[in-house]
């Protein structure tokens, strides 16, 4: 596909993100929630109705292209190829819409050959619409990303702030797993970071990593419409992605466990990588 | 102290905020740090700076009133007595500040018989302006901070989102019980809260308690300017303070570990506060 199709799917994205930001602003906080998988696992009739509204319009402007929905997901029938696919998260940050928190975020990611290759995530409340094209750059509401600044350039485990999530599995090896891996990369005695953070929504983490105020974001559990908007959209500011599991360092959209790591010299970002996966505890499998 | 001379307070401490949140932010991720206590107790020149702004123009001011910063605080000198008193943490979140993550905040509180009657905090990236005084109300951007949302009021445990910090203390037995009560929380088999969120900054988490976005705020470490001025804004929109060690009702802003719960019916925040000190695990001393 020519890069100028790629840029002209991308101003079609934004404007369907634009339009389905004003339905999450407009009922944030207001929704009563159903559980999907656990009674952590929130769902409401809005990522529903703005799945389907962003799944009817993309219907008509390309039938051919393949789709996949959180909402309409069915891990039975559903799985990425190698063709056009927009793969889209209605609503990330779904318990934060349910309580009003202002981190909830549209997030529409288009694939070819299963790699991302157009990005777009919109925080109606905070007015962030974020973009970006392969090879193209990133642009926060239409403005090219500053280059992550100069005093951000000595990127090293110890001196980092990383987005960090206990996710919605709250019991088991997995969440063991978890809990121990961010207590190793906080204590004193190991990975002894500057600190972690937590915004409970993958677009939000990742927009702060491409923006390099965030060092690094480690997640397991996530879903290829958590990450494929934010991933080119990172990749496009320097970021690069790895698996979240040592020793990994090929990953795939759907591979459930990644690292990211903001934009610095390669020689740094993969000894961030090398650093940070001493800190994992065991595989993380979802 | 008259009202009025509490709102006159105000409105000199906003426009002290003002000013000094435009030095944080045009020095925001561009400073190096030190040491203060650990490797990551970290400082600059700007929150020293800053505090030497605030305390000389408040002196000033208000020459026979007691001041105490976090950069002068000596603890075997300064003491909070019960005349009135300006609690100040030039930059809270210095950390976020070096990162140039946009949650730091300039924080000015005021304190009479040692309790907090005037709040100003002020995020100069995301133009946040809070200000409070006792019995008035809270304030964000001059506007009257609307109710806590309707469909907020059910505040429970199992459906709360709660912001939690690592904090700097990363070793021994503070350390240990602090992850313990997190984990408690999150757990499936125990508290099993909806979520937890960290901005790193207690301003900020003590921000969106106020507005009802997150519905707690548990801390161990805090000193008096991390939360003196967000304590009144919070008890002027409803919400309690109560100590983050079970049973103890009663807190003062020097007490170092808090629970801070958002507006809702006596009722439900006094059971809230009952079912969250079920997952604190053991006394926590700092």
């Amino acid at each position: 596909m020519k890069n100028a199709d790629l840029q002209s799917i991308r101003s079609f994205l934004v404007k369907l993100a634009k339009d389905a930001g004003e339905i999450l602003k407009s009922h944030s906080g207001k929704e009563s929630f159903q559980f999907k998988q656990s009674p952590i696992d929130l769902v409401t009739r809005i990522d529903k109705l703005i799945e389907k509204k962003i799944f009817n319009e993309l219907k008509v402007k390309y039938p051919e292209f393949s789709f996949i929905g959180e909402e309409t997901y069915d891990k039975d029938l559903t799985n990425l190829g190698v063709g056009p696919t927009f793969i889209v998260d209605p609503i990330d940050g779904t318990t934060n819409f349910i309580h009003n928190f202002p981190f909830s975020c549209i997030s529409i990611g288009f694939t070819i050959n299963r790699k991302p290759v157009v990005g777009v995530i919109y925080n109606p409340h905070l007015n962030l619409m974020l973009h970006a094209v392969k090879g193209r750059g990133a642009y926060l509401n239409d403005e090219k990303f500053p280059p992550v600044s100069k005093s951000h350039n000595n990127l090293s485990l110890q001196s980092s702030l990383i987005a960090l999530e206990a996710g919605s599995t709250r019991s088991g090896d997995a969440f063991d797993k978890k809990m121990a891996t961010i207590r190793n990369l906080l204590d004193e005695e190991k990975g002894f970071i500057h600190g972690s953070r937590s915004f409970g929504a993958s677009t939000m983490n990742l927009f702060y990593v491409a923006t390099g105020q965030l060092d690094a974001y480690w997640d397991g559990g996530c879903q290829s419409w958590d990450v494929c908007a934010g991933w080119i959209i990172l990749e496009e500011t320097g970021g690069i992605v790895v698996s979240g599991i040592p020793n990994k360092w090929e990953v795939s959209v759907d591979s459930r466990v990644y690292l990211f790591v903001r934009g610095a010299s390669e020689r740094d970002q993969k000894q961030f990588v090398i650093d940070f996966w001493g800190h994992v505890s065991g595989d993380l499998f979802y």
